[in-house]
């Protein structure tokens, strides 16, 4: 896209109320607007990486066989009394509301207890099970404290996804296969190195147990005990001589940590649907309870870790994956024989399905050179009547301070 | 898609307390799942719809130039101050809850306040201008009554878009062409014969105006007075011999019928940004302030208009552009012979890119059939013993009466 049709603009400082990194350069680069602490909007660019970022998990959830649906915000209480999770005292961040005939409803900030109700509708015999299903839902969250940027929001993107099994087999079987799913995304995202699965309860794989997927990260809220070698990570909570001795290992071969939680998997066991009455007649003709794990991924979340883990000095350093446009193309001082040489890049590179951010403003230099570095496009490519002497243009990653002219005509193979 | 994998079934009654013709048969198909009174889930088969009723809007709306974001839910109410709006007199479908800190928060039913807001970090010149931004955005609508299913949603999915401007010549001249877009959008959508442009101030095209797009629908909430000839409608409330004469036609020269309003358009002149402090510099050196409009289409609502629309006594009879597949492949009394050419059949057609839910269910086929006829996929297919013994199977538009038999080897390329 042509930069002089994108409405956001760069900004030199973050609102005076933002106190959080990974909001401050988001919000500077034009990707966020702050409604109010914890409260985001997303701009085209910041749109674009959520829905990278979306597009990813998505395949891997589709790839588990899961079905894709949408649960409303609105909640009735009367279905989350079941399970005593209405109640404040249980539940401390709910939004409540009233609807005009007083009758409460919240907003919500999970959803297994309404996807439980209405399975109902749905599984009656052994036959109906396994199922899968996952939904991109904005969950509200009345947080007290929202200083982390889009790390903790008090409305956000969330991936769940919701598996409801006949036996601890399979529903354990799934855990697994999701665990390693969600391996992949965090690989596919650009933070697989220094993302780590880590017990969340110290639990073993009976009833109820749940994993988190943690991230280093410096501005994260969580810490871990980190074996790096052996991509092993323990949570701050459980991290004692006991848990460390039953993975044959010592206290000393563990580094702390800061960490942001980037997923979490939950087994449920039976409990939630006993709770709720969801059940299932067996093969054996007998009434039973089904199994139900569940499973988050936080996309806006996600968004916000990439850029505490990829940003330096001058702004953001996308990881190709997610990166708003893959190329971002910049003119310094836009003669007619620059501009000419650039438009018609601009239409190469396009037209072969590359997403370039074509900066044809017309702005100074070092404008032109900030801008590109706040916003971190992992590739830049600049002509000027410098490169165009020898029918070149320079190319430069983000990630690098490596910077090299080449012809004009190789652009494409280069990055394509 | 195998309709063994669907979590969804069908079922003979919706529930009792639902009064609504289309949310009764989307609940029955397994299409949305009713929360409480105006609050639905949509389940994959209204995901899948529901989809491709946004991909034909967005489709549009980018033709217009217009940039796509999302703003929050969540709202702060020093924005709606500013013009008023926060006020529960003034508005009152708002949800309001609180934070911890006990200020007021609200739950955004329509967002041209926050939206002028964030433009103030945008908007500085007249180089800045024209902006158009849309989203597809979860509105939340305190409604006293909510029992026309999914046409009127206590939470429902909105497109809308918001047009700056520098001169009212601009803004009335998108005006006219999202007009345009919008007819386009409803003839895409399958609705083009019964969707009428009416003006709903009956004012003139001076500062503020509006016009709605009302679709003929018997369970429509609005009354139109219509020519279906000459293709002019009148909203009832400017239904008079003066505005008839104006058209220079008559009284008798219009029928009345029930409408549902499926879009709305309405020019703000440059009141709102007035209100809410959203100026530029003009060519000329002084601070004049922004034109705006606002374009609105509500897309759950059009699903329900929809099916209220396109229904027989069997179910829905889907058009094709927004159908969740193109093609219902039945087996009749599942053979081992009739399995392998149905599969054959339906990997034939998937990897042809032409969508298919293959019932491959152990159902009887009065259940097969009467499924199929509820679900109301444009193009039925039968495989049976009878349509093997000539090599053949049974092509059915759910919208016709007529079956034939077609080889099977033809079946491509008469749904290709």
């Amino acid at each position: 896209m042509r930069q002089s049709n994108l409405f956001t603009k760069t900004r030199k400082e973050a609102p005076a109320d933002e106190v959080s990194g990974n909001a401050k350069l988001l919000i500077r680069a034009g990707f966020i607007n702050k409604e109010m602490a914890g409260v985001y909007d997303l701009l085209p660019l910041g749109f674009k990486v959520v829905n990278n970022i979306r597009k990813i998990v998505s395949e891997e959830m589709e790839r588990l066989g899961s079905e894709e649906i949408i649960m409303s915000s609105l909640q009735n209480k009367e279905i989350w009394k079941k399970t005593g999770r209405w109640d404040e005292a249980t539940v401390d961040v709910w939004f409540k509301s009233k609807l005009k005939n007083d009758n409460e409803v919240g907003f919500g900030w999970s959803h297994e207890e309404p996807i439980v109700e209405m399975m109902k509708s749905f599984l009656a015999s052994y036959h109906d099970l396994p199922r899968y299903v996952h939904q991109f839902q904005n969950k509200m969250r009345n947080e007290v404290r929202a200083k982390s940027g889009i790390i903790r929001c008090r409305e956000f993107l969330m991936k769940d996804m919701y598996a409801f099994c006949a036996t601890e087999e399979a529903n354990l079987d799934f855990y697994k296969k999701t665990t390693v799913a969600y391996i992949n995304v965090f690989k596919r995202i650009g933070l697989g190195d220094i993302t780590f699965v880590t017990s969340a309860s110290g639990g073993v794989f009976t009833d109820k147990f749940s994993h988190e997927f943690q991230t280093i990260c410096e501005t994260g809220e969580d810490v871990i005990y980190v074996n790096k070698e052996k991509k092993i990570a323990i949570n701050e909570e459980i991290y004692n001589e006991e848990t460390v001795n039953k993975l044959g290992m010592k206290m000393k071969d563990f580094e702390k940590e800061k960490s942001a939680e980037v997923g979490n998997i939950f087994n449920f066991g039976t409990s939630k649907c006993e709770q709720m009455g969801l059940s299932f007649i067996d093969k054996d003709g007998t009434r039973k309870p089904v199994h139900l794990s569940s499973y988050g991924i936080g996309i806006t979340r996600l968004m916000g870790v990439l850029v505490d883990v990829f940003s330096d000095a001058r702004g953001i350093v996308w990881p190709e994956a997610i990166a708003p446009f893959r190329v971002h193309l910049l003119t310094l001082k836009n003669s007619d024989k620059i501009a000419e040489v650039a438009e018609r890049l601009y239409v190469t590179l396009t037209e072969a399905g590359i997403e370039v951010l074509y900066d044809d403003r017309d702005e100074s230099t070092g404008v032109k050179l900030n801008d590109c570095d706040l916003i971190g496009i992992p590739y830049r490519l600049i002509i000027s009547e410098k490169t165009l002497a020898s029918n070149s243009v320079e190319l430069k990653k983000r990630s690098s301070e490596k910077v090299e002219l080449i012809k004009t005509d190789e652009v494409l193979n280069r990055l394509g």
